[in-house]
């Protein structure tokens, strides 16, 4: 039976990126040996990377003064790496989720981290904007979509942050909507993600960074947290993660050749208008993030309170439909169904028939 | 034509873990997904991590009181880690190639970090042993095993090492001999190194670590930088570098099934015999490592001085003899064959009837 991956991530990549990464890990492009097993240090290497460097670049419309790195680690090796190259005193974090929270506690090892505003008593269902950004800070730091929570800052507060940000530099953590939707990156001194989302498979980091913010903190860094290192090593000071990083530039190839950014963009709020209004229309299901919030990445919703027993019986249910991944995590509970750039209509629409019918059986 | 990989890193896996990576890539054990878009925190993920980490304590004869993590990053990630970890005040280094010379550079912004000895004058030609080990050191390192200059730490030498240290804690970067012969574990507080040699496909690290040793430095540790996050994340605190674990694993499969580490040290014997051997009787080559730190793992050799301008020329008919990745690091030229543990000796035959044709047509 088909499966639908909903996975929160890693997640779903194109089926092609699939297959063409098994084809390399056989024979990497007609070379005779396995992507497994070659020397990143290989002539035929160089140009992936390049190529991956060049598609986010043109993918993202990335301005001059601005370099893409690709890193190991995770995004939570960044959580302690901005502040390591940014924070000389003070930087802000709006804390609207788990790893929003997780990021800001690194920071304070470093100086003062100032939460300007958190919606954390309300589990994080909605984007707080009554704030303003301390402008003596290095960085004001904000997470654009909450994997967890399904909220996302909408283009509106976006713009409210770009305005509220005054002269501070913008560092975002972008793990769950990089490439979802057109990213104004000149407002950014930093955006990073783990890439496992819209754009790889687990083991590999992107980082996007305006040079000239860079070798301002006092504080020695150590080589493997110097983004200095990395940029000038091209990615490859040491040994990068070689497969991920090839199946990111596949990754970036599909999106290229699908219209880019602006033409998945279009299709992901396709998915998420489907989806959410799915369960806005639902007898026994309903959203959990404020509606002005709602994520086009994760959409999370509950049973409502009458149905609350049908809990395990629905994730059966969707499970035996070939629905993976559609349990909420465990600080929301309930259904999250991830709908990253791989993800189809068609697969959305799986899914809402599997609602619907198990909504018309109780 | 049939490719040998002499590569030194990322470098040969077995074909079975080939042809099983590229089967899981298609459909992670009928699964119906790709082990690309699985998520870590499946049911059917767990089993992986742990089967890494028993085969790991298995093969290895882990005594109890030890952890196996694997994390992203790389090697060179390690040297700052170890510091931070283990570093109050001072620590020591054994200095026998470029590797040891920048872990040792990172330890100097933690403290005093005193360099036994070194033998960069003679361009790292051989493991120094005159020197003692500072004891109010922290930790005293060492690399076991020099991918660049082909030198290694003999059994020997390594027991003069377990005197010298005294009650230092040993600390060794095995990076490119780990699972290449047995290894008294109970001699080391940490043993690290990046996977991409014997162990996995690039994008993975593994760390050995006597638990007991932790938890003694008195400044912060970022989170991510912290053994004991790893530890009590059993290798997921974060999403870690999937297909590379799951590669591992099959690797270590496959290094049971072969006989252990004890069956694989005397084929890895038998290879460097055969390969030194023949440079010892050939007319144009001659080795570059003194005789008693040769390495099992990397054979560096070069052309005898007047032969040196066959340099481009061997490597251009070793080359379309399908012998890949046999040209040496540029700090110490001519030629090395990387002969990890997946080199058969059929593949070091190969590459000896090259190196006899090639000299029988001069």
């Amino acid at each position: 039976m088909k499966q639908y991956n909903f996975n929160a991530g890693p997640s779903i990549l194109p089926q092609e990126v699939i297959r063409q990464t098994a084809d390399a890990v056989l024979d990497f492009e007609g070379h005779g040996l396995s992507i497994l097993e070659i020397s990143h240090r290989a002539k035929y290497f160089q140009p992936v990377v390049d190529e991956a460097e060049a598609l986010m670049k043109e993918l993202l419309h990335i301005p001059d003064g601005y370099r893409v790195i690709f890193l190991g680690g995770g995004a939570s090796l960044q959580f302690c790496m901005v502040p390591y190259n940014l924070m000389e005193k003070k930087s802000a974090y709006l804390n609207t989720g788990v790893w929003a929270k997780k990021a800001l506690k690194e920071a304070k090892a470093f100086g003062e981290a100032v939460e300007t505003a958190s919606s954390a008593d309300s589990n994080y269902t909605f984007i707080p904007t009554d704030y303003t950004v301390p402008q003596d800070s290095d960085y004001f730091h904000i997470t654009t979509n909450n994997t967890i929570y399904g909220t996302e800052l909408s283009d509106k507060k976006l713009q409210d942050i770009y305005q509220k940000r005054g002269s501070v530099t913008l560092v975002a953590d972008m793990s769950s909507d990089i490439l979802s939707r057109p990213v104004d990156v000149s407002q950014y001194g930093i955006i990073y993600g783990g890439a496992q989302k819209n754009l790889a498979p687990a083991g590999v980091t992107f980082v996007i960074i305006r040079e000239d913010i860079l070798g301002k903190v006092s504080r020695h860094i150590p080589t493997m947290l110097d983004y200095r290192t990395h940029i000038d090593g091209g990615s490859m000071f040491n040994t990068p993660p070689v497969l991920p990083l090839y199946s990111a530039m596949l990754t970036l190839r599909w999106l290229k050749q699908f219209g880019g950014v602006e033409a998945i963009e279009k299709r992901n709020i396709r998915k998420a208008e489907l989806l959410y209004d799915a369960i806005d229309h639902s007898k026994i299901f309903v959203g959990t993030a404020r509606e002005e919030d709602r994520s086009r990445m994760n959409v999370c919703f509950v049973l409502k309170p009458e149905y609350q027993d049908l809990q395990d019986d629905f994730f059966r249910f969707a499970s035996e439909r070939g629905m993976v991944g559609v349990k909420g995590h465990r600080s929301v509970g309930g259904f999250r169904a991830s709908i990253y750039n791989a993800m189809d209509i068609e697969g959305v629409e799986a899914l809402i028939a599997c609602m619907k019918d198990y909504e018309k059986s109780k």
